[in-house]
């Protein structure tokens, strides 16, 4: 069998061995419903308050602030939904970011049909929205500002300080909402800290259960369901809770944060290495994600080529990528990030996305730009022979 | 160790081992993510593909009229939410019964709230609606009928056909949303012999991974997403897929309708043995469950008992029960079911609910009411000194 080297980390994780075997022996012995009164619920109730008390634990938050989700994209729209729902007072302005999550951009799309009036920053070259910009949008009926902590794409971490600070100066009512799906795990988020009241994260992301995630939501803010039912997770999330992947969910973070520093800077390591070898190289290419971009994420824009053809090569030696994320890659449209970003559509047609986990290795590393080294030339000498063809 | 016998299997049922077992090795081997464009993803995309045929083939419906979703209550609440959002001319009335599960009754109250006319169903001692009253109550701008397929305490199956062929007859433009989350793989259910546009389905009630289900919608039939966001399951359920619980559904569904039949009749078999032993006990009890019930749920009445004694004396013995449904059983409120029911308060109080599975046996039935038989007249003696003390 080929070795698979995987750098689609951001699309999603391998899970930890760990939490597989953890997950399936909550299934197979702990299966009892969390709202029965016998033993075997109070078991599966115990499952899930350790579980709540470790993610509320790695973003220093209270138990009570965590509700468990479906996955971010579930969180993500509880959280907009839900608080806008609950506050209609507060405003119907909503202020975000032309780089964020199309679980954030396509609800907006949705929202703005029915009356509310989001307004979208500009971001830099480098991913970052223009602090000055947010200083000057922000308004007395802005009811909600959403920024992705690390886009998914390109990596760019947004000042989450200095954003708070500017909405603490003009409109203190104003909450902030995190996507931090691909920033949790890999980074510190401190959300009391920071002065944010909601914040999404994502278990398959960190080598967690898929369909698992989490909205923090400070105990000062007010939410309204999405989902009516039998009032489990304090009346904010109705359905049986999935015991298993709770506890799977917990598991992962627990290893993930247990070595939060030590995966970051192992997979600096790799970063570095990736971008040296690349420098030796003699391909002609442009690093689309910023110098200090969260380096679990490396976008590189390739001249004269197109990203797919790339990947399918790349797949061809067991080398797993994406172009643009995953979560937009059926949809046959140019990065709405990069565009933003001021790319031009041929770099973005040339861009692929490497995203790491701290599984990878130094060695998976050289092979992959041992391979697209091998790669690239090859395209080239193809595409000239179709045009001389032509 | 004690050995369990788990008579609750209506609240969630124990995940059959050949699920553990697939769900983990998807989990550890297929870990792509569906929309990736390289063979990881492909992979992950054919496991989510066969298990909706796999799902369909359950409903004799076509794979696109499956939708997978987090549970039960999701499918409740994107069929209700997502059918009235899409078809706002279809009216405003809702005819729902006075049975229903929370997942479906507590949204008609948020929605009753938000300008839409909902009219409860009154049942008969048997559960069963009024046939006379829902033909007299549809009207012109009744958008739907929401009806439990088999109810969740007492197992009382509602007429469909009958329901249906009244709705043609009135007003064919009425959806007819089933929810059959206690019914599916426990009797057959085909939605288009039926008439039937929209039916929820749960996993963790067939022995499958919790934190999944699935609703099928008739092709002809249009809903908008509760979820927004990377546009999975053809737009309607946005998020990246739970391709382990989505397999592990799949195998589930697969396993439960080879042996639909035979389970069932096993089943039939036990509850006659629960009955005939109880019958030949000097026990005071009222069976609330219709004889033509579902045999999968067997709710009975004590006399002059408090069901959650009741309840925690067996669970000394690892027999496990529910009092009313898991779903509701965190509220100390009593059963509305049986409530509709006519059933007394004080008989109510004295309810349990025994819900079987195929993994039950004709001894741990005979164990379970020698208990009863050993435990009920010591509450009735405790409770006779505790009144001479007083």
């Amino acid at each position: 069998m080929q070795r698979e080297i995987y750098l689609d980390n951001s699309a999603t994780t391998r899970q930890y061995d760990e939490v597989t075997a953890f997950v399936a022996e909550v299934a197979a012995n702990s299966y009892g419903n969390p709202s029965s009164l016998h033993r075997k619920g109070i078991e599966a109730e115990k499952l899930v308050t350790a579980a709540r008390e470790t993610i509320a634990a790695t973003l220093g938050a209270e138990s009570r602030e965590i509700i468990f989700t479906s996955g971010g994209t579930e969180s993500n729209n509880l959280a907009i939904k839900g608080y806008l729902d609950a506050n209609p007072r507060k405003g119907k302005h909503i202020i975000t970011t032309k780089i964020e999550h199309p679980s954030v951009l396509e609800l907006y799309k949705h929202l703005e049909k029915n009356g509310y009036d989001v307004d979208y920053l500009e971001v830099d070259i480098s991913g970052n929205i223009l602090l000055e910009e947010l200083k000057s949008i922000i308004r007395n009926d802005t009811a909600l500002i959403s920024v992705i902590l690390v886009n998914n794409e390109t990596g760019t971490i947004q000042k989450l300080d200095e954003i708070a600070a500017i909405r603490d100066s003009i409109n203190p009512q104003t909450v902030i909402l995190l996507d931090a799906v691909q920033a949790y795990g890999k980074m510190k988020i401190n959300p009391v800290r920071s002065g944010i009241e909601m914040v999404s994260v994502s278990s398959h992301k960190i080598h967690g259960p898929k369909g698992m995630g989490a909205l923090y939501v400070s105990k000062k803010t007010r939410l309204k369901p999405l989902l009516f039912g039998g009032g489990q997770e304090s009346l904010l999330r109705s359905g049986t809770e999935n015991v298993p992947g709770i506890a799977g969910f917990g598991l992962a973070a627990k290893l993930t944060f247990n070595k939060l520093e030590d995966a970051h800077q192992k997979v600096e390591a790799l970063k570095k290495i990736f971008c040296e070898l690349l420098g030796e190289s003699n391909l002609k290419y442009r690093i689309n994600s910023p110098v200090d971009a969260l380096p679990y994420i490396l976008n590189i824009g390739f001249e004269d080529l197109r990203a797919e053809v790339l990947l399918h090569h790349l797949e061809q030696k067991g080398i797993y990528v994406s172009t643009g994320s995953a979560c937009s890659s059926h949809k046959n449209t140019r990065s709405h990030v990069l565009s933003a970003m001021g790319r031009s559509p041929q770099m973005i047609d040339g861009s692929i996305r490497f995203s790491f986990s701290g599984f990878n290795t130094e060695e998976e590393i050289e092979t992959t730009v041992e391979a697209l080294k091998e790669i690239i030339p090859l395209i080239e000498i193809n595409r000239k022979q179709k045009l001389r063809r032509n």
